[in-house]
């Protein structure tokens, strides 16, 4: 008997546990990092916003030279499928397309790779625990490590080339937060590590342009402001304009957006979430909900 | 019956045919490519520098904070088992050490993670192919992708983060050429997907300061220069000086060095290799040789 409560993979086209789910050490996703990703949450027995995911997913391949013999319908076919073995009614649900492994044996040439898909879901992963999420986080603004720029890795095309996030979440570590935001080598706030960042400033919402991941969570956050009547701005926040900032909170999904009650030694708010963000907040789980949005799941 | 012949690894404990070789989706290796490795040579049955490849990867470790239950004794007898398992005259053997999984569910936290060591070990493995080497390398200068800066991945911490690397050499492809080297952002020459690169200039030879693994293959260059009584400088080679370069060469311990005959459209010494990168190369090759640097692998 399988235990299954833990998450349910598709690798090399069969659906195994997630324990049992491996990829072979000397294929370029794992010896290169040659390899993209996407995340999309399944959240009370629904897929949400999942053609977005897709979406981003097609194009990270396509930035990356990557092709798989899956199109989208598969794909979507096969995360269902998984959810559902799972019986995974909250899920992180996880599609990813490798490299692979040479055709050619000794070849260090991409070209002659053949590139391949696989996936994976475990019960719903919060990258801000629920117990941080309650108290409001501690963000530390690492200063000793700076994010990937934009002209060595895209950060656009999801990847999993964390090592800038990793030494930044011991920076804030080692100063006492919960977790790390990394600014561009402009010095303009980027992102975290699995989340993008808003700041709220005289009534403004402000994320970002550049340096980060256009995440599928920001948009439903901008999405929500407008309909609020919030007016948003995407664009470079210099480090001390963040610093200043009224507001500020993280947005991922997994997690969906959480309040920032501590920017480095600083305390926001008196130390309680904003209005802003906690409206932001509860419009975006009201969105969750959402029909047009959502793609049950067909549970067994 | 097993088949060895495409080399071995041990993982979790267990020597395994390399096919076998699998490492779970969800380790953090993987979806963080928070990892590092070595690469050590055999040549006609012995490791070569087999210390300082040791030194290198203990170091590595400790950059990452990664902890790992074995002492550099034991990595040393593991890689001698997997290569003599393998039966491997000429071997390309990687020692690595993951992050691993949290033992807490859920956790982000790397802190909580179990790290862990693998390894294996292919027959030898060249960067460079050996007919390229015969006729010289092409190599192109990435231009759209520049190398990870020192402040966002440390490139003396042996890493996957190989995304630039890839997407440069896909330029490179689309420019007729072998390979690719890539600058840093203040528009000095840092390294190639898997090599060190050396230019000779007026009887004298340099190799990029940062921005870089500091290869072991290059200090053997080095080393070499220094017996052959060839001035070396470790410096900034700003692009304009390395495209006026008499010679070209790279190194790495997949291959040695190899004389490179053309630079972007710039066809080198008539298109045959340098006189002093054959001199070095053929000088490398016999310090591969010398006892005191081997350590023999006991076949069965």
């Amino acid at each position: 008997m399988h235990d299954w409560s833990k998450g349910a993979a598709i690798i090399r086209g069969e659906i195994v546990p997630i324990a049992e789910a491996r990829i072979g050490v000397t294929d370029w996703g794992m010896t290169r990092s040659d390899i993209t990703y996407d995340v999309a949450p399944v959240l009370e027995g629904a897929f949400f916003r999942l053609p977005d995911y897709l979406a981003r997913f097609a194009a990270s391949r396509a930035a990356l030279r990557l092709s798989i013999p899956e199109d989208d319908a598969a794909i979507r076919a096969t995360l269902h499928a998984i959810v559902a073995r799972a019986g995974l009614r909250n899920a992180y649900v996880a599609m990813v397309a490798s490299r692979g492994a040479p055709a050619v044996p000794g070849s260090r040439d991409p070209r002659d790779c053949v590139n391949h898909f696989y996936a994976w879901c475990v019960p719903y992963l919060r990258v801000i625990s629920a117990e941080v999420e309650a108290r409001g986080a501690r963000i530390w603004i690492a200063r000793q490590t700076h994010r990937i720029p934009e002209d060595s890795i895209n950060p656009r095309v999801k990847n999993y080339h964390w090592g800038d996030f990793t030494q930044a979440l011991f920076e804030a570590y080692d100063h006492g937060a919960d977790t790390a935001v990394l600014t561009d080598h402009a010095g303009n706030i980027a992102e975290g590590p699995g989340f993008n960042v808003f700041c709220v400033s005289g009534g403004r919402l402000i994320t970002p342009r550049g340096h980060c991941l256009e995440g599928i969570t920001r948009q439903t956050v901008l999405d929500a402001a407008a309909e609020a009547g919030v007016a948003a701005e995407v664009r470079d926040i210099p480090l001390a304009e963040f610093l200043d900032a009224d507001e500020v909170f993280t947005a991922t999904t997994a997690g969906g957006p959480v309040p920032v009650v501590r920017v480095d030694d600083r305390i926001l708010g008196n130390g309680a979430p904003g209005p802003v963000s906690e409206m932001l907040r509860e419009r975006y789980w009201q969105m969750t909900r959402r029909a047009a949005l959502r793609d049950p799941v067909v549970y067994a």
